[in-house]
C-alpha cells in the first residue's frame, strides 16, 4: 500500500478548530437544551448585506445566460484584481502579480508547496496554526518535542505582554521564511509602521522572505498602522502578502481571498518566485468560482464597500463590548481595538481549563490560546464575530462566570 | 532569500493549457478578425440550465438572509454528500467518507500532499498532466530526461491503439500509487468491467493504491462499463475515487467536485489514510463555497439531474459529429462514444505540428496529444464541449483542413 507521509505523521493531534467543535458537540449532546454561544472560531454570523448579496445573485443568474456564463476561472477576473489593486495597494502592482484564490488558508498551503522542504520558517508564537502545520506537512521542520511542545528546525518568535506582542527578531536569523500576521490572529496585536520597517529591514539584511498575512487589515482603525506590508519601502523585494474577504465581507462561506507575489521577489538562486508560484497555482488549483469572484467585485465597488465598512464597524463594537466586560472583571485584556480579537490572560488556569470552564459554566465557546503555540498558554481568544444579541448575552454570562 | 524548491525546478516548461492559450492569443493578436473555435481545453460552453441556475440563485439570495447564511463550509453539506452517495455509489459509503471539494485537480494536489515524497507513482501514458506534475512537485520522481521525455522513478503505462488503450500493468509492479482515469482524458478510452477487475486485482496483489479519476463517468453509455471503481469487489481496500461536477453539470466555472476516501484504506504501516486525508483537508483547505454546494444539490435532485443528462447527451451528439467528420476523411479516430473526447492520429505530423496547422489553417484549437505524455505523440484530442453552432462550423473547417 501507499506509504504514509512521515511529515504528516509528525503533526500531533487534530487541527485546533475541529477539536473545539468536537468538545462543543460533546457538551451539546449531553446538554441538549443548552444554548451555546460561540466567540471561538472567527466565523462570521451573517447575513450578507443587500448590495453584496445582489452581486452574488446577479452572478448566479448570469451563469444561466449566454452572456454571463463563465467556464474555468483562471488567475482571476481583471476587474476584481484591478479593484483589489486600487483599494489595497494604491494601484502599485501589475494585475498579474495579484492571484485570486478561495481563501488565505488555501494560499498558505500552496505557498508551502512552492517553497518545498529545503527552507526553515520563523513564525510568531502564538500564531494561526496553518503556517506551522503546512510547514510540517511539507517537511520543513524536524520532529515535535512533547516536552517543549515545539518542532525542531523552526524559529519561534515569542509575542507576549512583556514585548508588547512585537517579537525580538534575532531568533529568526536562521530562517528563510518569516510568517508574520498583523493585525494578529490570535493576539489581536497590530504592528506600527516602525515595527514593520524593522521587520522589512531585518528581512532585507537577513535575506529572509516575509509571508505577510493581512487578513485582518480592514479592522485597523489607527492611521499609524499600515494595512499592507507593501506600504513599507523595500517590501516588494522581500515580501508576499496574503489577504481574504472572509472577515471584512463576512465571506467565510463564500470563499474568496488573494495573494500578491511581486515580480521583484527572487529565490536565493536568483530565479523568479512569481514564475514558480504561477506553475503551482495552475497545477494544484483551477481558480476561484466565478460567482464568488463577481461577488467580490460587488464587495469592492462603492456601495458594497460601504456595507463592508459597516460590518467591520459593527464587529468592532462587539469587540469593544467584550473587552469592556472582561476589563470590568479586572482581567488582563489585550487588543480588540484594531483587530476583531480580544486576548485575555486568565490567572491560574491553563487555556484548555478556561475553555472547558466557560463551555460548561457559561455555555460560551472561546479559543484556547495554547492551541496557537506555547506562548499562548494561559490565554484565551474571544472573537468579535457574533450577532448583537449573542454578544450581549455572552457579556452577561462572562460577567457572571468571572465573578 | 527563500530557497527554490528543487522539485518544482524539475518541471519542464509550463502547464499544457496555459501554453495552448498563449499560442492562441498570439495567433489572434496577429489575426484580429479570425474567429477561432476551441475544441481544445475541455471547458464547457454554458449556459447553465434553468433548475441548476435556480439552485445557485436561491443559494446566493439565501446568503442575504438569517436562515440561508452559511459561514465556513467544512467537509461539505450532508444533503449534498447523501445525494452523491445515492446517485453514484448506491449509498454504500458513510457520509464522512465523502469530501466535497472545489474540483478534481485541487483534490489531486491535496492527495499528493497526503502521500508525500516517499512513494512511486504509475500512470497511464498519455494522461491528464496533473497526476505527474503534482507528483514531481512533491518529490516523488527523479529528474526529467530530455531524450526520453520521461521522469525517473515513474512507471509509465502506455495506452495505445495496439493494446486498445488498456495498459499492460506489469511496469506498475514497483509503484505504490496507480493513477487511473476512465473514461480517459485524453484518449477517451473507457475500461470494461473485466479490465477494472484486472486493475483492482493487480492492486490487491501488488499492494498498490489506486487513485481512480472518474470525472467523465457520466458520459458512459454502455452498461458494461463501470461508472465507479467501487463497483468492483475489493476496491474499498485499495482505491480512492475523485470526481467532478465540471463536465456533466457544466460547472467548470462554479468549481465543485468530491473525493471518496474509504475508511478501509490503509497505509503500508497499517494507519488510516482517511485520518491523514482529513488532517490535510482541514489544514490546506477551508471547504467549498456554500453557494456552489447548494448548486450541487440542485444538480443532483431529479429536475437538475434531468438537465444534466440532457447536457451530457448534447455533448455526446457533438462528439458523434466530430468523430464522423474525421472518420470521413479516413483518419485513425478513437473514442467519442463513452467519453466527450475524440483521439485522432494524424499521419506524418507531430502533435504540435497538427495543433499549429489547425490553428493557422482552420482557426481551430485542439489539444496536442504529446502534451499528455510520450505515447500521445502524433495524436491530437478534440473536445466535444462546444456549442451546436461552433461544432457545426468546426466540422466544416475540419473537412476542408484535412482535404
Amino acid at each position: 500500500m501507499v506509504n504514509r507521509n512521515k511529515n504528516i505523521a509528525k503533526l500531533p493531534g487534530g487541527y485546533l478548530f475541529p477539536e473545539i467543535a468536537k468538545r462543543r458537540k460533546a457538551y451539546e449532546a449531553e446538554h441538549p437544551d443548552a444554548k451555546v454561544i460561540s466567540l471561538g472560531i472567527g466565523d462570521t454570523p451573517g447575513p450578507l448585506p443587500t448590495n453584496i448579496t445582489a452581486g452574488l445573485v446577479d452572478a448566479a443568474r448570469g451563469m444561466g445566460t449566454k452572456e454571463g456564463y463563465c467556464g474555468y476561472p483562471g488567475q482571476g477576473l481583471d476587474e476584481l484584481r484591478q479593484l483589489i489593486n486600487d483599494r489595497f495597494y494604491n494601484g502599485q502592482f501589475e494585475l498579474d502579480e495579484i492571484f485570486i484564490s478561495d481563501g488565505a488558508k488555501c494560499d498558505t498551503g500552496r505557498l508551502q508547496t512552492v517553497f518545498g522542504a529545503d527552507n526553515k520558517i520563523a513564525l510568531q508564537n502564538p500564531a494561526y496554526p496553518v503556517y506551522l502545520d503546512t510547514a510540517v506537512a511539507m517537511g520543513q521542520t524536524g520532529d515535535y518535542d512533547t516536552d517543549s511542545e515545539k518542532f525542531a528546525n523552526v524559529c519561534y518568535l515569542d509575542c507576549t505582554p512583556e514585548n508588547n506582542f512585537f517579537p525580538d527578531l534575532e531568533p529568526a536569523k536562521s530562517a528563510d521564511i518569516i510568517f508574520f500576521c498583523s493585525p494578529n490572529n490570535p493576539t489581536g496585536a497590530t504592528a506600527t509602521r516602525e515595527q514593520l520597517e524593522e521587520l522589512v529591514n531585518f528581512a532585507v539584511k537577513n535575506k529572509s522572505t516575509i509571508v505577510f498575512d493581512a487578513a485582518y487589515s480592514a479592522f485597523i482603525n489607527s492611521g499609524d498602522m499600515p494595512t499592507s506590508i507593501f506600504e513599507i519601502e523595500g517590501a516588494r523585494d522581500v515580501a508576499i502578502e496574503i489577504n481574504s474577504f472572509s472577515k471584512f465581507a463576512s465571506y467565510t462561506g463564500v470563499r474568496l481571498g488573494w495573494t500578491v507575489i511581486p515580480k521583484d521577489l527572487k529565490f536565493s538562486d536568483g530565479s523568479s518566485v512569481h514564475k514558480d508560484w504561477s506553475r503551482v497555482f495552475n497545477t494544484f488549483f483551477n481558480g476561484t468560482s466565478h460567482i464568488t469572484q463577481v461577488g467580490g467585485i460587488a464587495v469592492l465597488k462603492d456601495s458594497g464597500w460601504e456595507e463592508s465598512k459597516a460590518m467591520v464597524k459593527f464587529f468592532m463594537a462587539n469587540a469593544a463590548k467584550i473587552k469592556a466586560t472582561l476589563e470590568a472583571k479586572g482581567l488582563e485584556v489585550y487588543a480588540g481595538e484594531n483587530a476583531p480579537y480580544i486576548w485575555v490572560k486568565i490567572p491560574g488556569k491553563s487555556s484548555w481549563e478556561t475553555f472547558d470552564y466557560l463551555l460548561h459554566e457559561a455555555q460560551i465557546v472561546c479559543t484556547p490560546g495554547s492551541g496557537f503555540g506555547t506562548a499562548g498558554e494561559g490565554f484565551v481568544r474571544f472573537s468579535a464575530f457574533g450577532t448583537e444579541e449573542n454578544v450581549a448575552e455572552a457579556c452577561e454570562r462572562l460577567t457572571k462566570a468571572f465573578e
